[in-house]
């Protein structure tokens, strides 16, 4: 059994460069739920060869935005804003953001996300995020 | 004239591979404020074209936490949190994201960011965002 | 010369249970700008004797709201989400939190804050606040 | 069985001047968790005769404070940040924030907050909040 990926989310997923860029990978998108994952490498640290917490903030900030996607049928996802709490340093090979949709408004959707660093079958939560976002008709409305 | 960058910030921001990921500049970095830019480049935006709001996110963490160190002088910042409000849609040729340190506590500094979207001389601000930096002996206190 | 209040704010801050338990005040509101003041009382104290955080928030919150509503014709605010950072123990005898908003869309303002502790004319920023507000057509949308 | 509440927890709610005036009931203080509630009251509404969301937030702040107290010896809680999203109108006969520390640093603990509005037996999550606490010898360090 596999996750279940809605195929208009991972189409606009894969038009997204920054993901490209970061090596970031669409593991589920349904119903209110996406999880993005990505591995570690040197070009995504920060001055002492950690993960970047901006990193986790990118995996997050775009786990959440397609979560919202997913309950969406012509609009589509912007994000007002999102705040993250750094709970732990990041070592892992990978790490995991899962954002669930908590509130589902027409317009506005609220988000929790749980980022966790994975290494060696240990799980270890780095990160959690609440954020915002809007559904609208363009990205620019 | 031109903006002062302490050295010791210079050399951390080198160290830290996302900058280079993401074209990262350090423009400035003194007396509790930094302003650190990227130019565009289809590597960093999301499913539209537009510059992935976790751009501004990762300028604005790191310029956050750089303004944070100038004023460290033996320990080294460790971002515990940040929040960014996404104002506008960013088009521009450029980003910029400008930290101010607008607490200084010997163990953690609060610091407000703005970041502007800069082409062909117009500036829009594009997000704000407000960040808590921890200084500690060692990334993993 | 007096700041301007727009009455049909002054009618709905008047409604507001909360304003009178905690002695708000309505200073300004009028263009996207608003403040709120209440002056000290051992009613609104945290465990040593200090304002009670969660003041400068209620203040900050409200002022925020009302800051939008002077931009909204036919529909009421409703707050989305907000982060307020506590910058300073607030010990003074009155408190003002300063909304002005910062990006004016149809369904979405975002405003910023600043909380700020006034005793014997010396004034200490003690919070900031970055809040979200939609517009709505009631407040159950 | 009852739950727990450590009695310097409750000692400390109880100089609260602002939870005697919001009507807040310490519930449970205990191992990183705490429970506090309020009851309906028309003093503590918005303008449409609705719990104020500043009511919630205050709720909240105050049941993250002493959920990090609970974990400390000989330090004082002092509230750093927080962030709040209200996801639903707060309309029941009682309003709960539940707070569990969710990182248990020396110096800063983060703690996630869930506020529930109870109505008939109904539950409803109407807010979710993260802060920062910090861990003082003083509340002016």
């Amino acid at each position: 059994m596999t996750d279940t990926i809605e195929p208009r989310v991972q189409a606009s997923f894969d038009r997204q460069g920054l993901m490209h860029t970061l090596g970031g990978e669409l593991l589920e998108a349904s119903q209110g739920r996406c999880r993005v994952s990505a591995v570690f490498d040197p070009k995504l640290t920060q001055q002492h060869g950690l993960w970047h917490g901006a990193v986790s903030a990118a995996l997050a900030d775009t786990a959440a935005g397609f979560a919202a996607y997913t309950l969406m049928s012509e609009r589509q996802p912007l994000a007002v804003e999102f705040k993250i709490s750094f709970l732990a340093p990041a070592r892992g090979a990978r790490l995991v953001a899962t954002a669930n949709v908590v509130a589902n408004g027409h317009r506005l959707k609220h988000v929790q996300v749980e980022v966790t660093s994975l290494d060696d079958g240990v799980s270890t939560v780095v990160a959690l995020a609440l954020a915002t976002i809007a559904s609208t008709r363009s990205v620019t409305e």
